[in-house]
């Protein structure tokens, strides 16, 4: 795996959210989540933070109360569930640069899980939000491979979700419709 | 489908955690998950606990303790994933009667779920454990919802699983293989 080494967590003044917590992208997703549901087109869901609880609390018999967790890394990617049939499998991140995405952004789990999603046939994708230029791409898990093992290199241009990304428009309901993107990509196939 | 009853160890000193935290179920479900994943089978992880978090602490930068957070109704099932193109989700549980498994140990919005799951075509089911007699019993989503159209009952009679579950004979690794049980029900087929 060509994943470049040593990209932990570089704290640098401008960019990236590590948390990913309360961002506009993920809230327009969950939405377009809970639409997709309510349409009973697909239900897929943002998996809860990965925490480890270190102290509760029993203030009553049916009461628990987390007093002391910790946020810890994540072995998969945040969203997943099904549509028609077949399984959805995706990460969601927001960038403040006009030019890249910073891969240390993804967690190298996340990578290799996406990597074995795809060779399980699964449908994996990264789903990348250029907040200052407002641009929402869709990256399929085989171009974010490629680009890997091809490129040695920290940061993802604009330019490679450009010429291999699918822009995502923004609607109103759903807010992000990325599955009309999957259906162009699947041809509209029922599985 | 019928299995011979196999001689197994009595487990004799398990306590049950309802919060279903640590149980022995749970543990054995992931060892069995994690071993799927190491030959390459499938990718099926237990999601994690849903918590509402109210107070975080950063006594620095790069550094949060949650202080405060809350358990969640989960609104989905605790575990989901992929096998051979296939998506996976179900629940487990156990429980220690002899004669039957409750239904509220299940919520309305996962039986939900699971009925959701199993209209996408989905393989969805339950795993249930009978503690005290140490079989556990898988129970396929159409199954499960044929019992709670049917009958007008808040548990599901032991008879129920015998005759339209699976038992899965416990193994060495994987603990728990219920994907043998879901090869026998989809003829082995590759998506």
């Amino acid at each position: 795996m060509n994943y470049p080494n040593g990209l932990k967590k570089v704290h640098t003044n401008h960019e990236i959210n590590y948390s990913n917590r309360g961002m506009p992208l993920e809230s327009e997703l969950n939405d377009s989540n809970e639409y997709y549901r309510e349409i009973e087109k697909a239900y897929i869901y943002k998996k809860p933070t990965p925490i480890k609880i270190t102290k509760v609390d029993y203030p009553s018999r049916d009461k628990a109360i987390i007093t002391q967790a910790f946020f810890t890394v994540p072995s998969t990617t945040d969203y997943n569930g099904i549509y028609n049939g077949y399984y959805i499998d995706f990460e969601a991140k927001e960038t403040k640069s006009n030019t890249s995405f910073t891969l240390s952004n993804i967690h190298p789990h996340q990578i290799q899980h996406i990597k074995n999603i795809d060779k399980q046939q699964g449908i994996a994708f990264l789903i990348v939000r250029f907040t200052n230029l407002n641009k929402t791409y869709l990256l399929m898990a085989k171009d974010l491979i490629n680009f890997l093992e091809t490129k040695n290199r920290k940061s993802i241009p604009i330019d490679y979700f450009q010429e291999k990304g699918y822009l995502i428009k923004d609607g109103y309901r759903p807010r992000i419709d990325y599955l009309k993107i999957i259906d162009q990509i699947i041809g509209g196939n029922k599985k």
